[in-house]
């Protein structure tokens, strides 16, 4: 049972990311930022206390998001997921396709080679949504209009990102394997077709089987296992881990208010969440920034992926007002892993340089540490409204 | 953020340490049987789907019984613990002397070296709380006065085989470090004396410190903070983890009323124990009990083991009924990771042999594995008590 320093880390992580977070809270700037910077602070590129190839630590991380984006599935409501589909499904879309030409077009232009370019382009197009449901969760905004936008084009932005991913990969190796990209795109469909259409029935049905098993805490361990597999089964197709334990939430939302699994969840996610923040700031070289010809191709990837993301979900959602539409666009900004995974994709074919590669990374880092301050910002306004409309609810209970 | 199979093993040894779990409780077997037999299944021995030497899987394991010790110590009271010292004082040091003279003199005179036999008698000391806790707890007698004089003497027990331990490493070294070895025994006392005496009263000052702070989730936060630095404490100084994390309980048990600690530290343990079972399971080697020359020396050890543990448990505690002594006596007998880590520095200081090593590891999961049952049975009428007094309780709430 002896596992290195495994408890020291553990200890130190979660200690430095709650202090920083609660630090960054008092001074009116969102926790994640600091749990971020506790990630750079221990991370090989400053105190050198973790570092990223640490499995244990990485895994923890993992399952961190998994159960974050779990909690996020269970706290919305399926039928405001519906009443935003359109919107959701124009908003991931264009936020692909503006990316993906604006990308490969700078980037072409500056003297990359043509795979090269599809690269780095690819990986500036799946939205880290993660990063933008921690701040909106900690505002009292995950059920604001926005973020169930938000929620749905990061769905199928993940997914039109992966298919984007298969075909730069063919290119790559030279060779197009229809078949496997064809079966790749029916799959990830499928399954995010099956899960949104049928999953609620379902679920509701297996709600008298779940009360005759009459399991002490059933609700609760049938829930983590509905996500693991999920995850698991979302991460065989090819599609991000985590939006298989979206959809397990997603699925079984309404069971979720009988059997108070938000509460219960949510206390899983305060141990293991922090791990995700600072494992994440661990990944961010600070140093990069400073190397004058790094740094300059960084700020030009980095504001090519914010604004042809802001710009193409501006663009999809204009019946909107154009608060919101600013609001959606920066939500839909920071990058993080699915970037990170291409590059490492990217490396391993061998048709990206290890330069390429701390470009895509310093992208990530760029649009991770913007992101949350602009979101801040963009929701100033509803963050009021929303807890003066919790105040007079909690009131109106009290009444009762 | 890719890490080989790890979804599919966090997904597959929760669900079926659940699933036979949830099959030995129907079969009115504890639980714990189920999860560790899903291990014994999963390990490398029987189907070879997950194996003890992944570090990942491991780590989860350590943090899932860290979480286990530091609820029960959340639940049980200190002024009960303090009632009961003097027995649990009693018992946790006859509990050692009975299996240190029994055990030597039974390996010595079946002809091992004295090195030998000192190393086995060494494994065979400590006993795995874990277990008995999770047996206890599943039963809901977790506040039974024998429960606290249980977890009073593994306190005193895992501090005292550590001692022992240090004295035969010293002895197999063939040098005895007199100051590292004071430094031990002081520093153990001191960290569970202080612990105890003054760490209920420093709590209560904390709290309305707590308060002020008005921190989101703040006692939830402190108290795991509280938990991971004393687990660490406690393992660098020397003693196991799950000391620290026990005491951190303890220490914290009059807030955590206040606060509902226990009903939220509950769910990150329904999440996280199963893995420490099933790791356990998986440690577990079935074949070695079909060996004849070996499975005999192993149920000569078992039954040294046990015998000595009940005997000596059962001395201390004389002015108890016949049934109490049991009582205490059986929830003594599991050995686990202790053992386990007695035989590695054996086998790393090369003065045991693999022999002896599968000896020691078949010895605590013949203990691991009849002590579940045997708790069980000895608790049988108090069970059925326990729940009554509850059921009556919950009536005169719900007419409140």
């Amino acid at each position: 049972m002896e596992n290195g320093n495994l408890l020291f880390y553990v200890f130190i992580i979660y200690t430095s990311a709650k202090i920083l977070g609660e630090i960054c809270v008092r001074l009116r700037i969102p926790a994640i930022i600091g749990e971020l910077a506790a990630g750079i602070l221990l991370g090989s590129y400053v105190l050198g206390i973790i570092d990223t190839s640490n499995l244990t630590l990485m895994s923890l991380a993992e399952i961190g998001v998994i159960f974050l984006m779990f909690h996020v599935g269970l706290e919305i409501r399926v039928k405001d997921l519906f009443a935003v589909g359109r919107t959701a499904v124009l908003v991931g879309a264009l936020g692909i396709v503006f990316p993906l030409i604006m990308g490969f077009l700078t980037m072409f232009l500056i003297g990359y080679q043509v795979v090269e370019s599809l690269f780095i382009t690819t990986a500036i197009l799946a939205t880290s949504v993660g990063i933008t449901v921690k701040v909106l969760q900690d505002m009292g905004l995950i059920r604001h209009k926005v973020a169930y936008i938000v929620l749905g084009a990061a769905v199928l932005d993940d997914i039109l990102a992966l298919i984007v991913l298969a075909v730069v990969k063919g290119l790559a190796r030279g060779e197009f394997q229809a078949l496997e990209f064809s079966l790749l795109v029916i799959e990830s469909l499928a399954f995010v077709g099956f899960l949104t259409i049928w999953g609620p029935r379902l679920a509701r049905r297996t709600r008298s089987w779940v009360e005759k098993l009459n399991i002490p805490e059933g609700p609760f361990v049938l829930s983590v296992i509905l996500c693991l597999g999920l995850a698991e089964l979302a991460d065989v197709i090819g599609l991000a881990a985590i939006i298989g334990s979206f959809m397990a939430g997603v699925v079984i939302d309404e069971l979720a208010g009988v059997y108070d699994l938000e509460n219960k969840v949510k206390y899983v996610n305060e141990f293991l969440l922090p791990f995700f923040f600072v494992m994440m700031g661990a990944h961010l070289d600070p140093r990069a920034l400073f190397k004058p010809d790094l740094a300059v191709l960084i700020l030009l990837v980095s504001l090519v992926a914010v604004l042809s993301k802001i710009m193409g979900s501006a663009l999809a959602c204009w019946k909107e007002s154009w608060k919101t539409r600013i609001q959606i666009g920066v939500s839909m900004v920071p990058r993080g892993e699915v970037g990170i995974i291409v590059g490492l994709v990217g490396l391993s074919l061998q048709t990206i340089t290890r330069e390429i590669y701390t470009i895509v990374l310093g992208m990530s880092i760029v649009t991770t540490l913007i992101a949350p301050p602009l979101i801040f910002w963009a929701f100033r306004k509803d963050k009021t409204l929303s807890h003066k409309i919790k105040t007079q609810v909690s009131k109106i209970k009290t009444e009762d």
